[in-house]
């Protein structure tokens, strides 16, 4: 999208926690016009949204009030809430009433159809009834680990299994990430965190349904297992395996390190098939600033693809 | 797409060469309906194309006349016949015309706008005039230098400059491929085949513009070199870089080695921006199956895209 499109583009940025901060500030730098902002933390509410991003001042004040930003009819809501959908439902429903495609980096809304059906369906008859697209997007899920092997089998004669290897130096990482994976806890804290949902990542799943989707293949089940990272007794990371489960083989295997100092930091993606398909992205894919950026990316095509909920392998490619 | 939706689909085979059998024979274990085939060989019209693809008889036969092959209006030809637009003008207009979607090997129609504005857009004035979509496909262009790169630009906050190399071991291919890299020839012969257009791989400026039109980066010009790669007084392939320029820097450069014995055979991706994102297939995605298999898998994405002439990055994520 050249600049001056962007500049007619009106943008609500509903979230400004560091990556819809991070987002709104690439948005700015890429011209879209952020008509208004909504972040309920009080630190953040009643603020101008160019200070509050370290930036010159916009005149646009960062408002608690989703329904008064809404009614300024943006064609664009860049959404970083949260990553659960019964938790960003009324948010998302709220701006596709109001009228406006959603870019939301909701990580249960990169495939809400495999755990969120009924919420699925009701997102996509609204989109459809206000003629609006809503998506979700990242790193992971969205990219890496689903978008990335799902077009590796373009090039796919058969495809017997899919295995994606990501490793991240949560050292190297903002410091919500590392309390997300539960660096410097005991085991035992570990583990109660992981019980009460506030340690792990969140969307391994949807990655293995967004895949088994796209290679119409009929899962029996979905496995899912979490285990600390352990330097002595002191938890420094998470493993995270996801195995889409087809005749007792897992046929689609996502396996997900993040810890401090974890070695070889990199994005793995086999295709076993024929071809077979060995792919490594040397370092891995930075998941703070890639979120950020395929979230502004994503603008352009959800701005002229057909209205309802969708995902990111049935759009065209989003680029830079 | 289902093996039942697959039997509900009819196509011609167009083309039986090579690339063109292995698509035949690929749409068959698919469950296509192969209505018809057309290749004007006289060793393979008035043939059974069964027999042809070394497969039990089918009762088509395979026949030089286009015309009575598209007569049947079947919804989608597999096209593989020539290299160069011009050549393939006519008989991309003829299955438009039969009504027709079409997906074509021809290695110009994988981004035809940059060196064949006028017959790109008589496509897409006669594709959307019959509501059929018109693509071109392959692994060399359309996936490994051009799409995946694009994609790979996904979470990029800024793209300074592309960098692809692809290094294939041609004599692990077939005898055409390695005929058309030059194996074998003395300097002088190869230099006359590329003067004459036998020699050199069609499509790497193609693969230039399609990134470029997708990062929407104005390009001062697109230059390309040729050269063979020697083994003493012999050549055993060659060497072709395209560069896309602008103010004097080579912001995309695509380099490509296809030659017998080449060492480290390989697709790699460089995008230089925010973040760095280094990508490697090990041993490269091979050309001939993924050639096939990539036509095959684009036939259930042209059947619900726009009407018009497209490009695989405007188009869903093909893939198996």
């Amino acid at each position: 999208m050249t600049t001056t499109a962007a500049a007619q583009t009106t943008v609500v940025s509903y979230g400004l926690g560091p990556i819809g901060a991070g987002i709104a500030s690439l948005a700015l730098d890429r011209g879209y016009r952020i008509v208004s902002a909504v972040d309920i933390s009080p630190d953040k509410a009643g603020h101008d949204l160019g200070a509050l991003l370290g930036r010159p001042e916009l005149g646009v004040t960062v408002t608690a009030d989703a329904a008064a930003a809404l009614a300024l009819r943006p064609q664009v809501v860049l959404h970083s809430t949260q990553s659960h959908m019964p938790q960003v439902m009324p948010q998302l429903l709220a701006c596709i009433e109001a009228g406006a495609c959603v870019v939301s980096t909701c990580e249960e809304l990169a495939f809400p159809w495999h755990q969120h059906a009924a919420e699925a369906r009701r997102l996509d008859e609204a989109a459809k009834a206000h003629g609006v697209t809503v998506v979700g997007v990242g790193v992971n899920p969205g990219f890496v680990m689903d978008l990335l092997p799902i077009v590796l089998t373009a090039p796919s004669r058969t495809v017997r299994a899919i295995r994606v290897t990501r490793v991240v130096d949560a050292g190297l990482r903002r410091k919500p990430l590392r309390r997300k994976v539960g660096d410097g806890l005991d085991r035992a804290a570990f583990e109660q965190g992981v019980a009460e949902g506030r340690i792990g990542h969140v969307g391994l799943a949807e990655s293995v349904a967004m895949i088994a989707e796209a290679l119409a293949w009929p899962l029996d089940s979905i496995s899912e297992m979490i285990e600390p990272v352990m330097e002595g007794t002191t938890v420094r990371g998470l493993h995270q395996v996801a195995n889409g489960l087809r005749g007792g083989e897992a046929v689609i295997s996502l396996d997900l390190t993040m810890a401090v100092g974890a070695q070889n930091p990199r994005d793995a993606v086999t295709i076993e098939g024929e071809p077979p398909i060995a792919m490594t992205v040397a370092g891995g894919i930075h998941g703070d600033i890639a979120t950020c950026a395929v979230t502004v990316n994503a603008i352009p095509i959800v701005l002229t693809a057909p209205p309802g909920l969708t995902a990111v392998h049935r759009l065209p490619a989003i680029h830079r």
